[in-house]
């Protein structure tokens, strides 16, 4: 049986390009994190990240206007440096379009990538344009952040509170074409707070969970009476699956955390909730539901493959 | 009648998206070049471009190799690197592909990125990955280049020599795959002589000289018999027009270019052929073909709404 790339599964399929080239040592950090770490200026480093969005795969033209398309491509990626402390600063735009489009619908998605552009100080700086039967736009960001506020994946500790903001599941209601990427937030908490470890929840809370605990050799308990739902989430079950939430989900150590909720949480503007801990790897992730009863549970979510 | 983008053309494409987004002190030029340029350190500036390719578009499955494919995906990111001067440092590649692709697909086109990568000693830093009807390679390049190095499209003077790499024409019948980008000729240009503009030729090479004229504000006289032709090419109008060549087209002063061909074509390692001459703006491109006669012509070549 021939083996196919729905088998190997979405990082499996990353890891098989980028494990094998050798990375300089400019490189602080290859492909694995919401965005590439690479040295810059003595005190900065510069971020570095794509996200893809494609017809029919992250949209339908019949649920999505144009201005939500084009708002969204950029989102994703300010998501990304924002899961990485960091403030996005260049882009560059790739669009697949079918040439029978009405100009005016290139207008509007142009408007939503724009808005956001403005909003967030980024510069446009380029783009290549082509011809596709199914509308396609890559979108290339590169961010900055100070090197004592950049924040991976790895840093989780036995011991950290496990945080996330806002609300998570049922965002294929519409929130996954609307949302606020939650860079604020995330310079709010990088500037204020020793953040140990952080990602944006793209691919479901509990995969995503998975991916910093990974990275950081930790396991984790999760209390499923702390996970704030959004009105939209149809379960508990769905929401921690699903994908497309783009809070921040990140860890601190219990002090850290206790400062945060006491001094700085009323004023913060979004919710932040306190899930679980992390503890030690040999536990995996569990979830301890709200009759005090425990369950192990798997790193899984929304991939492309799996 | 609506308005459709076929009518608008792919420059008039971007333009509309870059011209309506200010851009800070920091960029020092963006979009409308073979690259962006960014500040960087104090000597060196930060080159910026992405290039997607897409199935039955940029290659058909038929007739190109995987490895062809994402060998060809780089490169042509490589070549806008070099018609700036600068090197490429690091790519992130985001892919759409089918999920009942095989496996063994995949690691065959990652071959062919991971050749040109080591090679031009690239760090492939991150990626993306979505399923997707048609194969689609989107790369986005990070580059260098010494301030002192950097060439752009507008510097073509009035008296320039216009000057062009290897041979153009008949590039689909194989060389778009397999076309070793110019970079080592890029930067033997840039670090010994005076390059005063230049372009990659990839949408043919009187649309590309079009560019540097339009962008240098200046006309151009070409003469036909100059030209270097492949064995490829069908015909010279053909050659002319058709896209994916990926030769360096540059402009220098005439004592530098005479510099350039007495001290340096010889060890050169790469055919550059004298084309043709800058003149005034009002000239438009005349070309004067092997009896004398000039005619006007006009910028035109390979774009995927015109």
């Amino acid at each position: 049986m021939t083996s196919k790339i729905k088998n190997l599964g979405e990082i499996g399929l990353i890891e098989r390009l980028t494990k094998r080239i050798k990375l300089d040592k400019s490189v602080v950090l290859g492909a694995g994190d919401d965005a590439a770490v690479i040295r810059w200026t003595r005190d900065r480093y510069l971020l570095y990240t794509c996200d893809m969005i494609i017809e029919d795969v992250h949209f339908r033209l019949k649920d999505a206007a144009p201005f939500q398309i084009g708002r969204k491509a950029l989102a994703v990626n300010i998501s990304d440096i924002a899961a990485m402390g960091g403030v996005p600063r260049y882009a560059v735009i790739s669009i697949g379009i079918n040439p029978a489009t009405p100009v005016s619908f290139v207008d509007r998605l142009y408007r939503g990538i724009e808005a956001l552009a403005k909003r967030f100080k980024i510069n446009i700086v380029g783009g290549d344009t082509n011809s596709s039967r199914k509308l396609v736009i890559d979108i290339s960001l590169l961010g900055e952040v100070e090197k004592e506020n950049l924040v991976t994946r790895s840093g989780a500790k036995r011991g950290d509170l496990i945080l996330i903001t806002g609300a998570i599941g049922g965002s294929i209601k519409g929130r996954h074409l609307n949302f606020m990427p939650r860079l604020a937030e995330s310079r709010r908490l990088v500037k204020n707070f020793k953040i140990n470890s952080m990602i944006d929840v793209s691919d479901g809370l509990i995969l995503d969970l998975g991916r910093i605990l990974k990275a950081s050799s930790c396991g984790a308990v999760i209390y499923e009476m702390a996970v704030p739902l959004s009105k939209d989430a149809s379960s508990f079950a769905s929401a921690i699956k699903n994908g497309e939430d783009f809070e921040l989900l990140f860890t601190m150590g219990q002090k850290e955390a206790a400062r945060f909720f006491k001094t700085e949480l009323a004023r913060f503007g979004t919710d932040v909730s306190m899930i679980g801990e992390v503890v030690e790897k040999r536990n995996g992730i569990k979830l301890v539901d709200g009759t005090g009863r425990i369950r192990n549970i798997k790193a899984k979510g929304y991939t492309h493959f799996d």
